[in-house]
């Protein structure tokens, strides 16, 4: 079973059972950022995570095989500048901020780079008057460049 | 005078200053990624702030002028996918996490985007044992889709 | 049931019941331009009005299902520069009038955009001894820059 | 003087004469949005409307004639997907709206497109107490395609 | 049925019949050039028209309704730079001689464009005995531009 | 004295004798097409034909020079998909008529090609009431290709 | 029968037979270069050739009408920059080269270039002890530009 | 001094001097085609060469250093798709004829390709009734592919 | 049987197996790196090694035949610039330390490059307290350029 | 001064001074490809290694200073592919040998990445009766991805 498969059964299964990611989240013991970048083929689930996944969503052996496997990750959207709004701003804010970014690190960590490897991710809403705000933590070990 | 020249200028002015973004922002009450983005020519800084930054690095009524200028935003970076490895790494969050950014804001937030116009960004550093560890916070308005 | 195979289905029973989608927008309390993005994949339809609308189109529920989710946007084209000559002319539009268009917004509101999400769009039909006109109205909330 | 020149010259002109694109238009007995377009180099002002501005803003014999030489179009911005946030949104309504567009316009004008030549636009502010709405109207001929 | 299945099946058709654009133009009242556009997907047959097309080449309803559906233009190439050695000679003309035609044509017309739109093409032989030369005319309405 | 150099040089000229490429033509015995390419650096004219224009316009020897050589062609637009309305209809045609024309030209000549080396161009203006209208013929050796 | 698939059955067809280019092209008086190219779908079969091609190989008369129809040409490597590295010395050559073939031909046979049409290529092997070597002979008309 | 500068001084000295690439090779021991791509940047003259050549045209010691550096190949161009007819022609026959040179190359020489390093070019010209035919010769060493 | 099923059959089979590349790369007599890039169809298999693979993994003559097909390479990623992060890591070090390769490996060897053909790689795993650590090992030919 | 400037000036010195990367690397105690890399403006100095170079090679403050910035990484190269044929192996190897990497990697570590910061990289010479060969050992920590 190929990704996109996977993915595709995944998604329509959730959406029968009426479940959220953070319900399922919660179930495996990990968050929903975590779980869902699993089902988008962009991350790999343990084998017991994906045995219990496969058994709340009512799901088969395919699918439990396939989220266990290796992706090559950066496939899911398939565009080098995307073109929905909400993952496009995403990119925006590399674009705009990106310098910013690196000078600020650097001002406060010395030579290097915030890992996207060693990171995990938060997505929380914070309710306020005038209208709900995402709030979204990137959370990297910071990785010092060494010289030779 | 252009935005290339004024982020040159203020760059060389703040190193011999000897002076970092987080101190000179205390000064002008802002913090320190929003003031370097202003000097990198991707935000606008209010007149007087633009007076006071150009006195404390001892710069002249051009670099104050162009920093009060509307910019062209996203130019500074200059590449569509970047080469830079620590601002790629926000590149591949985007690509890697895009869709389950998507899935999870949406999950709980109904269908629409973070807004990254009223938008606010935050970079913490936290020790750890193990290695520190970059924190960085995007804090955006939902706004939710409309029908008409 | 995915977006391409919904608007394909849709397409086909419109144009087999011989409907416009003003008709079918007045029907469900929606404008046509809202409505014809929705069936494009491009926004997304409340239950009620999916449902009334496949009823309209004597079409089933995976149609009415698939109209309610939340669609990955801006697929529909497929291509970053449009070929199609009426859609490549609003693509010119924004290459000749981009920057006009940025100075002349942010000298009558300030620093800021015009949203695309909190938005609506109107086309009309202008009758003229010389050739009918075409009037595109876009309506999009006036998003300020904020410092921080 | 090339066209980057002018536009330098005119824009600081303006800055330093305190003068806006409307007050500047009535001037000529032209909107607001067509004088920009002429001085980012996207449009040709008739000789005497060269004259006059050139008179207003102080500016010499370079800049008049530069302004009434007919430009190469569509390169103030330079980039084939803009990255100013601002000018972004409009390529990205006609990324998420191009093939609606194109349908509802054909839906009321039959088979052709809006012209972009036989054109005008004009932006707008409407107050709101939710907030400054921004109205562009794009105005174009329709152009029927021809059989032959 | 799709613009490719019916592009498909109209050439297999043609060539069963051993007809050429030319002929079938004739009785049709169209030019070869206007009837194979059509036949590709990036122009529109009338009703009538698409009808005695679909009887003298034997094919079906499908093909008869494709025919008359308002196409997305420029989709039949599919690449922005072509490689047919054939079609690349016409974008090499329109770079080679891009600004001259611009230059020539705005010198005779004034500041304006040849409509792609109200325009028809035709292809000619002209027997030389140094070699059939191909004449290809353009011939497009002259659009000026308007100020506002 | 490289090619955009010489073009601005004389470009200027031609501006300030008030004179046109039909004129200058005329004297060289030279369409207005064929030398207004050699003038945009696309073609080359001989020793005596730069003479007489470098003598028209009063200009020195550098332009003569620079005229002869055999320049580095398709480089005066500098883009691939050109954004300027009057030479984006030239891509438009070729995108939208590009498998047309082959399938057209194949017909009335055999496999082969139109070249666009042994190859000229004309500009025409055809007045008519309902607004003039631009003919381009385009005029190329059929060059067959062959087996061996 | 789509190119694609005919150059597929071919390639199965001639590895079942144990034949080679070579041999092919001599039961039918082509070179081994040509009579690839066609079974590539980029150049034409004559219908004699085409028939004797399909009863070497046993193919059906799907094959040989496919091998008569005028390719597309330029399709079947679908990249702009070839990634086989066999197939990327060749594009490496025109890039490292591209200006001195220029000049070396222009300076042999005045302003003009080497047609890729009334072209043809052949492919020697040369034994050495150091090596074998690869000849490959591109043999075009040329064609010199004219003026008009 | 940079490559650029120094392929600019060399042709304008060549030029003046009145020499052909053939006569400056036969004085070097070297082709034409060989030294006129180190001219360009391309490859590296040694030592005595160079210093060779800077006398034959009268230049500096500027020249005769920036000769024999190491220089970053495929840089000249520019363009990763050439838009000169002459240069174009060798980017069509390696997308025309890619699959076709891979195929017979390897039925010939067995899996492998064929150096771009271990190479050398001609250009001969073929005089001809019909039209003199321009004649390249590429002469790499074939390189196996190994296993390990 | 193509490329990517032959990929899939033998992915799917090893897993089955529970065999690793390193233990079939024993029984084969190659190296594991070897070995997986021809069963990701970038190299070719001599017939008894693919006879022998076959039969460890239990899989038929198709897969046999096809392994020693000689495949069109570079064309298992499928993008220009990578989106896996492992495999983005290698096409950063060439961005990154392009030059600098080039300058050592010439200051070390002379002016030539290091074949991609004549080529073998490794990758070994070193345990460290610190985390172990990845070294890959490019072993190929040096290839000094030559003049002619 | 900008990092292009210090390259420029640092590699005359050292071309002037008949230093090695390797002899100047043995000075500062830094490998020859890390020392090279920061003159390329790819990675940083320490001030005490910056003034040791600069004064090594009679260079300012301004190259001192300059060397010790963090510099935007990935700028040097310019192009997304490159076109120099030493640099284009690595890519080459990169393209063809991707999946490969990926899955030998993940076989020995798991899953997770080899990482381009916690890295070094080693050329040695390997001399050789058939010819000597480039040895390129790229050595970087294992980072396995973490769920969250």
């Amino acid at each position: 079973m190929n990704t996109k498969d996977m993915t595709t059964a995944i998604l329509a299964a959730k959406q029968r059972a009426g479940l959220t990611w953070a319900t399922l989240g919660d179930r495996l013991g990990l968050s929903d950022v975590f779980l869902a970048s699993c089902c988008y083929g962009e991350n790999t689930l343990a084998p017991e995570a994906a045995a219990t996944l496969a058994n709340a969503l009512d799901l088969g052996d395919d699918v439990k095989t396939a989220l266990c496997q290796s992706p090559l990750k950066g496939q899911s959207l398939g565009q080098s500048v995307p073109t929905d709004p909400l993952v496009y701003r995403f990119y925006e804010i590399m674009q705009v901020y990106g310098l910013t970014l690196k000078d600020v690190i650097q001002e406060k960590f010395g030579n290097g780079i915030m890992s996207a490897i060693d990171f995990s991710m938060k997505v929380e809403r914070v309710d306020d008057p005038k209208g709900a705000r995402v709030l979204v933590t990137l959370d990297g070990k910071f990785l010092p460049y060494k010289s030779w």
